[in-house]
């Protein structure tokens, strides 16, 4: 899948692997990753995930595509990887992808007293419709990201499942899981969650459920009751946050792999009963929770707390080293939050600015 | 003004230059420049306008302030400075300024008897109190943007008439100014004019006049008229696009000075009639048909279009050079728009992806 | 021609383009472009040379490499193309020619008595079974740049006359010239030339002529005399700096085509009459003479002094704004020589901190 | 100590700090930290070194300089820090110091009979005059890192031993250490050491003993015998290596002052018995053998040495994910070496480009 063209001409294209089912009763699955250019492990995930699935038995199609996008994991900036941003616009890769709420209202309308198969058939069909709309020639022209994600989003328009695998920068694992199934989360072997309401920003998970929970809520405002993630519902969309940027490493993502499948069963796309969730103590938090703290100074960081174990109110996250200050006895500053959090992720650099995220934490984190 | 700190602790601060004007009649003023790292030909204009006011009668307070956001300015990316955005995380410099629209029914609600001098005076101090409580002791922090543009913020507001002094990448000079003040463009010696609406997106302008304008249609819809631009709500504010990035030039940035000492004659914050404006064809749009133009592949641009002229439909902006399909006859290709339109700024490099923004340029132009 | 991977996968290619002669008598020709990145105009002049050599009537071979180094003009840093190192190691990417200089004496020592024919043919081919070796597998491998500079290598040692197409930063167009033939630079419509004496450091025109120029100095150490430039030593290599990076300009490319005809029409490369050199006053300086002035202090340069014409000693190059200072009289701080100097190209941004190059100037200057 | 400025005028400074002894017997010590701009580990350990010295009886003065290079330090480049050299220019932040060595013959014949007292006294004398001169006023300016590097170099021609604390990417802890003392590296608690010769390539611990070594060579040369090491000459001077960048840890930077001081009790610097290198197996290998492994392909990258320790010919260094292959049966493809080694660090991304340099490993090593 070609998705864009460098200066020099070169074209930048998408591997896309497909399996077919025989009998294809289960939701279909669409999976990717690196679409954040430093974010590689999913790729390493995919293959893993290709491995695996040559000796499963299907039950739905999966589609899966590595090096999401080309233009972003091709852009070493120094020693790294640019992150999470076109270098040139500085528009996060990830809030690219379209969703236009003004179409709900009058679909709902017109599709009051369709039966379930319809619904599910016309919606998909609109919804690839608008995608391709953007997607045809236009005087304007589109940017480099509205190009790559509008063809992604045409193939995750077509699945009922779908994961986006990302990383966080040094980062535990943690994975974004839409409200109306929480009881999803506990088939990833993954302990933390973070809920996420109907609120589009952009995002591929968002991209993919924000339409249809959207439709639910306009049919029940018209009076009509459908039960999200459930019959012509069952839309399920998840950002994976694998753990750290900037890293390979094939055996911890056959583990990834191995997780992925155990809720791919638990949703009966696979038939293969080995593949099983870990028990584990599984956190969650919403996404009003789920808070940054940004550094007070500028400085030199010495991060603490260690990722995915709740931290008392009081203790320290960080110590921030001032070599310009010693001798005034505040060389050394610590950072601590007044209640408790579980830390998911922090910077990537012990190098900062006076503002620069530090951490990210949960708050207000319940057990699942 | 100390605005942040480095990874050294090496602080970063921001001059600040006051006129008083013995009889304060007028309008006050607030003038800043390059709040963009690379915009730094309004740090020009500052010193030209603080060598001319010298020798100005001033009818009120003028402040001015150069180099507004350090980050930025210092920050080098290879030979050139790093443009708009905040290099860890992508977020665009000047938008991220302060408004929460919730604050404005309210006040119009307990306010709808005051007379304009009373909301004048309590406006302003609620507005200055919401910056200040943004900035107070935060146990989650201030990004480093955010820490920026809030203490130029509460420069801000407490001024009358707000310029906010930019450039474009490679660009004419052009202003935008909100609608409920057109006549105040022709005051400028800038050809160019784009009326912007009442949509606050985070950028400096929006920031001083969206409050006011929120307040004004609040009124209006509890049945009380208050005229926008006159009385208490005299309120402007000007993004000044001083035309290319990356230069300096003190020769050019004397005439913007003297441009801008028109405008402020015409307001009668000077009372020195030598500054008075050009006589100019001076064209406008509106904001939604002020539009960006994509590139069509990847390739090595030639940019064609003169800016400020109106250049006829079908006529080419730019033709784009692809060595890598010499032979096939398709070496050239030619960008053109089936529209008449006014060529405003081209991109900064002739290298360019599939999807980088090649041209913006005014639709649907008119005269003032 | 593949000449590098990305992290993709993604191959980068070098497009290859020659012209064959009938009747092969003159000295055959390479010219490539754009190795550093942001140095565009180039691939431009090789557009225009490959259109107007389709009408001439060739005696030699030329062959034509345009993006000759791909990795470098894709590599966007920003809105800018990052210029002149690989932005992982900092190295020059024109630093990275191949010349092991222990190979000169044993040749000249072995074919103290072979005749020139036989000579250039040993001497051709021992260059490049060196660059073979290092294109060779190697436990060890090659670096990015050295696997694209190679194989350019291998192209320029198969021709007698070679053209490195540059640019500067903001710059005049100049030649770099080496000394063995000073009479060649009359041939271009080139104001500016500089004249490099036989020591390698890496660049493609010495990875060219040295060789033989140290030869010919190995035989004169021997006691035979052969003449660099004459016979089996015509070798003539060239870079030719076009103007300004980040800029297409097709119509200048055409002039600078011409230009390049008219030399190789005085070499007998192509025998059509119409393409001579303009008369204009042409200055030249040594190496040693040609200086890089440094900023004496951080802060904005509006860069003053025209390029090409000669600068009387005490004029001014440049002013340096500095706002942090205003208001102590020193806001404005002249850059001077005490020499009168040609100045060539200065640097590509006004923002400057303390010690970056601001100008490059011709000192001791001659006119040709 | 005023080592730069930026383009808005901001100074950037370097803190000194610096213990006086009594009575100063022992070799006199300077130490710095972070002249590559990602290697802050050296800033806490210089921190730990300052608490430690508190309590310590000194027989020697001692410098400390943490944050050499400002510039560096602060140049984030998105989330990291540029590491190695000047975004600019490209060139090495640690490859500009100075070392003229036409100054050492003349010297030597005219000390050929001075007693060492004299010569040492001399000597330093002349080389800090070289670097003075440097400094001076220079209508031609000076670069932003030689400004920097001179200035740092004044401190060091000061000192007899000297310690220049850097990092690798992602490292094991080595230690650079010139010839003639290959004892001295058995009193760091470093597993590795690389043995550098008498060639100067602009380092800070080359600037510091290649004069010197000169200059024994120079007077062996002329007949006098002198020992390095001993006596005037004295001088030891290293690079090391703390682990890898982008890191702070406090606790580890205790650890590596620790090592430090027993390296500093065995010069006589401190008389405090209990700093005492621990027992250990320490490797070394000359720099010669010192080698760099660069991808044979672009890719992304498991590495799977481990630092350290030896690996046996042909066992994996690393393996490289291909997803674009995958289904051809090459999506993994594994690096090996055909030598026994020892890896000392590797890139800091899992991303690279054809040509990146993979690892750095010792060949032929041996035990201390």
């Amino acid at each position: 899948m070609s998705v864009g063209e460098m200066a020099s001409g070169a074209k930048l294209t998408v591997p896309v692997y497909c399996f077919k089912a025989k009998d294809n009763s289960g939701p279909n699955v669409y999976i990717q990753a690196n679409m954040h250019g430093a974010e590689v492990q999913g790729n390493a995930v995919i293959f893993q995930l290709l491995e695996l699935l040559k000796h499963c038995s299907l039950k739905a199609n999966i589609t899966l595509v590595p090096y999401a996008n080309p233009v972003a994991c091709n852009h070493k900036n120094g020693e790294y990887t640019l992150g999470r941003f076109d270098p040139i616009t500085g528009v996060n890769w990830n809030r690219m992808y379209h969703f236009d709420e003004s179409v709900i209202e009058p679909f709902a309308a017109q599709n009051i007293d369709a039966n379930e198969g319809e619904i599910k058939e016309r919606f998909e069909q609109l919804l690839l419709e608008e995608v391709d709309k953007k997607l045809e020639h236009n005087i304007w022209g589109l940017t480099t990201g509205q190009r790559i994600a509008y063809q992604l989003q045409r193939l995750a328009h077509q699945a009922d499942i779908v994961l986006d695998l990302h990383t966080g920068p040094i980062s535990s694992k943690h994975l974004y899981c839409p409200e109306y199934v929480k009881e999803s989360a506990e088939y990833f072997n993954i302990e933390h969650t973070i809920f996420i309401p109907n609120e589009f920003d952009g995002a591929m998970d968002e991209a993919t459920f924000c339409p249809w929970w959207s439709l639910q809520q306009a049919f029940q405002a018209q009076g009509r009751n459908v039960v999200m993630g459930q019959g012509a519902f069952k839309k399920e969309s998840f950002t994976v946050e694998l753990g750290s940027q900037e890293q390979i490493d094939l055996d911890v993502a056959k583990e990834d792999a191995q997780s992925i499948l155990a809720y791919l069963h638990y949703q009966e796309v696979i038939a293969d009963e080995q593949f099983q969730p870990d028990k584990m103590t599984r956190y969650a938090c919403y996404l009003k929770d789920y808070k940054a703290l940004y550094s007070p100074m500028g400085g030199m960081v010495d991060y603490l707390a260690a990722f995915g174990q709740p931290l008392a109110a009081g203790e320290p996250l960080a110590r921030i080293l001032r070599m310009d200050n010693y001798g005034d006895g505040e060389a050394l500053h610590y950072v601590a939050l007044e209640q408790p959090v579980i830390p998911i992720l922090h910077f990537a650099s012990a190098s900062v600015n006076q503002g620069t995220e530090l951490y990210k934490v949960f708050c207000n984190y319940f057990e699942l």
